[in-house]
């Protein structure tokens, strides 16, 4: 690992990162297919599902050409095709219950270190989500969580998504700092490419867990990031918090 | 006052509201007109012109059709106006000396009571800002004062200044809640009568020394609030927090 000067500030993707979206998803979709009466199904596969599509979706965001929306909806218009391809019409099924589900993106666990590592670092620099989540998601998990963001940042507050260069470079800019005084911590290597070739501090938690043990998909994307740690609390132990 | 229900999110003006502007840029200023061989002119004189100015710049922005640019940049220029103003040259002091005179917004200390206040507020409902500061200045003035802030929204994220209805009813969406969910915490008629025009609860805190005893521009503009509490710990016994 490069010694290197302690970032002027960090920014954290959030999902996978900082949160265990797949523990939680899995649990809530299994409680959502009961109520709806698809007990059957299995609710691991339609959260990978869930996430799949999410990603895909992220990836060509920018060149589809659709004008921004938040994650919340986005979230939603998956639910809604995943359940179309199981032959279950959500048109059937009650508003709430749709946006309750949708929302379960908004309830996610933090992973064991998280909090006791975010208020470390937090002491040291400010801490702010460099998420695709939307504010009032970010919102929600933070409080869900107890994760103590100095504030909520990300593609909702510049009005682009991830990997877009935007997203990255109008964070720095909104925060007052050059690129390379800010630090994207993510568990994603795609996440940290697209940050580093915007001049940011990149800064790799590693999340053998997000995806229950298998592989992530950019696991081959491997390079070697200014900072590379096991944890938000071994980060901060490198970084001297 | 109306008895009401609690609101879903707290959001809160900040300058005069949570810290005190008056007694912070006047102790910053004395030592900035020091420096530059000054040390003669009135600090509060000259601390009470830039508050004037950002005023009248905030009620006119929507109308002078100008882009948004963050409220930093709108101190450096007020300040430089002012310098002129008093046959001072700004372009014989350096870059980083009024750059950092212009930060003096950034730091700020808050009321007594806006701490106890706010981490009263927040066991019960997300507390967040609508101020016209950009995000950097506010989460400068959020550490500086430990200012436990659920986020960091207004102006610089909804591109829109106070009391602009736009600046209040985004905030609101981006918050995924009603307007009438929302409350606006303040300390100027001006600004809660704004919020209210756009369907936000209201809730005025009285802070008497804002302008060092004298009246604020806006006291004739009084109205019955949603809640009218003298100090935020009293705004949180009125909400039962």
């Amino acid at each position: 690992m490069i010694k290197q000067q302690r970032p002027r500030v960090l920014a954290f993707d959030v999902f996978g990162t900082v949160v265990d979206w797949r523990t939680s998803i899995i649990a809530q979709t299994a409680s959502f297919l009961e109520r709806i009466g698809h007990g059957g199904l299995d609710p691991a596969a339609f959260t990978d599902d869930w996430r799949g599509r999410y990603l895909s979706t992220m990836m060509a965001y920018a060149a589809s050409g659709r004008g921004f929306v938040p994650l919340d909806q986005l979230h939603r218009e998956m639910l809604e095709a995943m359940l179309k391809d199981k032959d279950i019409d959500p048109g059937a099924l009650s508003d709430d219950l749709l946006v309750d589900w949708a929302h379960a993106w908004r309830r996610l666990a933090p992973w064991p270190d998280s909090v006791a590592g975010l208020t470390r670092l937090k002491r040291a620099m400010p801490i702010v989500t460099l998420s695709n989540g939307n504010v009032a998601l970010m919102l929600e998990l933070a409080r869900h969580g107890g994760l103590p963001w100095d504030a909520i940042l990300g593609a909702e507050v510049v009005r682009a998504y991830k990997p877009d260069p935007r997203a990255y470079v109008r964070t720095a800019e909104m925060l007052d700092v050059s690129p390379a005084e800010l630090c994207l911590v993510a568990a994603h290597h795609t996440d940290l490419a697209a940050a580093r070739a915007c001049g940011l501090a990149t800064a790799f938690v590693a999340r053998p867990m997000e995806y229950g043990g298998r592989p992530a998909p950019d696991a081959d994307k491997r390079q070697e990031w200014d900072w590379d740690a096991t944890s938000i609390t071994h980060l901060a132990d490198l970084m001297g918090c």
